[in-house]
């Protein structure tokens, strides 16, 4: 019989998945189990753009250009004009989602054995593009009691070593909900410019950021123009996450030439979805507006609910659609099984991210959770009702 | 200005897409340029399957499973059993385009410095994603002039080393069109059971077999279950080259659990074309029949062309939508280019692809293009009026 790759070997496994089975259980013994565990939003995807969708005029279901269609990129130009990140549909590359965009963008800059620093808490599938590209994580913790703030620069300087290509951030930030601060994105700046790192910028869920604050994009800091990647999605900005559309921006013309040749390698990015991505730009300026209020105050019921609950301690978000809570627990991760498994309130249950599987060091996070605030105000009360009354009784 | 990956260097650039400023110069210029240069069909997508995702009833667009919408995987087991291929649906993953199935075969089988055994010419993507992966490919020469028969097993024999995980085989194949047959896939099967190595069937084109053959899958061979992973897509089959879905089939579990590890880390494939693909099992069972009979007359049409230009040789091919040919010429890729950039014929030119790009051993094929016969038979007329003119020209 012939053996499967160490590359492949070594592949983590999705740390989500890993409770769904206990889910289903749950389900069959007819427990209803609200779903803070993952980050499919729940908003209706809009119309307009499934109407986009259904009324386009398709003969040949043909493949488009690599980088994606032009009329398309043409159109994202206005989109990141309005959101003060300046660049042309050339610097453009539409990937099958902002998971493609992370693949090239470690595939394009890094090689086998080469280190990318990424704070942690940190998105796991970080770990399974670098693992796939044979590239190390090189994980800098991020602390909870500061709400997941950058982690201070002597941290990074301690962590460059000769083999180190780039720094990955998620700003927004999924786990944490932490929003970048322009001083903190500064000293991101200062240190790839010292040791000459490409910096990667997940910003998936830049229009969520709350409290009046404003999103800042890498690609709009002076200077990085041949460091600073942009890694997007419409995924989470226009509840279209089947849709795998995603983008890989940058100014670097020749990072930009070799993903290229990754992206012809697999043709073409999916054509539905980037007719409902070209019409997501002409959505309505309030469109967000609608959706920003509804994220701000399932966010406040959430973290207030939390903060509530003895022993518990949940930092306050400042985007995304995440929170992470410390727990009066020893495992959550046993613990976020124990509530599938053995656990019901009023015959609910709820279901959230053991935060261990963020976390690249070994031990770190047992005691964390990431909930996403995905459901309605009302089904996060349910959720947090079975939360108070399941640490009652699991802490006796 | 932090540096590009040496992986992101080697990648080579798609092959197809050097003479394309060329073609558009031409077209600029007013010339009518014959595309037989890429595999996209000019056969409408049945509407049955675009209405399917017309009226699809989507809420919210979300992820699908990571192996794809178990609807769709259930519906993909009728299909396959309909063409002698006995498997569950749990033993598919539903990709992103044949190009992800093939990507995640490479990942989940082979380590960098691992080698990969091809008969070429092959399909250019295959170097891109072992490029990609760090594998090695190594080239096993067919020839022309017995239409790229499956090199005799001694060839084989000799090229297997330590480092060979795998034997990658198209078919119908592209570029070359041709047809295995039981006897040859036999001898695959026990090099593959002698040296313990996994067999990978991209089978893009299974619906496209002429003159009454019938097509044999890697996964119908007996004792092969362990070794046989099929790639497959439905760009082809249904006119769906911009869906961008695929699959990747296997009984081997290991293999499986392997691949849903990198499947799970770019989160699902795209939901839109999974619908398509759902339809499209339940076209009417005589869909195939007026394709194939356009198929068979232009291929008859092109080959006869063809062979009845002095100094041109094509073998008639068994399956696929590809002619490969020899020219009278020293160097194809300079002629294309010259077809393009200097010559007309009533108005109009040919574009062909270079046969060069489909060789890993440089300078093979360099008298010989890959002719795709995607066009109507008149279409295929002019442009071999064309092709016969040139040939006078530029041999003079």
């Amino acid at each position: 019989m012939p053996v499967i790759s160490h590359r492949g070997a070594h592949m983590p496994p999705s740390p989500i998945r890993k409770l769904v089975p206990y889910a289903d259980a749950a389900k069959q013994r007819g427990i209803q189990v609200y779903h803070l565990n993952i980050g499919q939003p729940d908003i209706e995807t809009p119309k307009a753009i499934l109407d986009a969708v259904r009324h386009a005029d398709i003969q040949v279901l043909e493949y488009s250009h690599s980088a994606g269609f032009e009329s398309y990129r043409r159109k994202l130009v206005e989109y990141y004009s309005r959101n003060g990140i300046a660049i042309n549909h050339n610097q453009i590359i539409v990937t099958t989602g902002g998971s493609e965009a992370i693949a090239f963008g470690i595939q394009s800059c890094l090689d086998p054995g080469d280190e990318i620093i990424i704070p942690e808490p940190f998105y796991a599938n970080y770990n399974g593009f670098s693992t796939a590209a044979g590239v190390r994580v090189v994980p800098i913790p991020s602390q909870i009691e500061n709400g997941f703030a950058l982690p201070p620069i002597e941290a990074f300087e301690q962590a460059v070593t000769t083999r180190t290509k780039a720094i990955l951030i998620c700003n927004p930030n999924n786990p944490t909900g932490y929003l970048y601060s322009r001083e903190e994105l500064e000293l991101l700046r200062a240190i790839c410019l010292k040791h000459d790192l490409f910096l990667f910028s997940d910003e998936a869920y830049r229009e969520f950021c709350y409290d009046g604050r404003r999103h800042i994009s890498a690609l709009s800091l002076d200077g990085l123009e041949e460091h600073a990647i942009l890694m997007d999605t419409i995924s989470k900005r226009y509840s279209a996450c089947g849709g795998r559309i995603g983008a890989f921006v940058t100014r670097n013309q020749q990072v930009l030439d070799t993903a290229m040749k990754f992206a012809q390698a697999r043709l073409s990015p999916p054509s539905f979805a980037q007719i409902l991505g070209e019409a997501a730009v002409d959505l309505p300026a309030d469109y967000f507006d609608a959706v920003h209020a509804e994220y701000t105050a399932r966010r406040d019921v959430l973290v207030q609910r939390l903060n509530a609950i003895p022993g518990v301690f949940c930092p306050n978000p400042g985007g995304a659609f995440y929170a992470m809570a410390k727990l009066p627990v020893r495992d959550s991760e046993a613990f976020c099984q124990w509530l599938l498994e053995e656990f019901s309130h009023e015959g609910s249950t709820v279901m959230m991210a053991p935060a261990g599987g963020f976390y690249a060091s070994a031990g770190k996070g047992r005691d964390e959770v990431r909930l996403a605030y995905v459901l309605n105000e009302a089904s996060i009360h349910h959720a947090m009702d079975c939360l108070e009354a399941a640490l009652k009784v699991y802490k006796s």
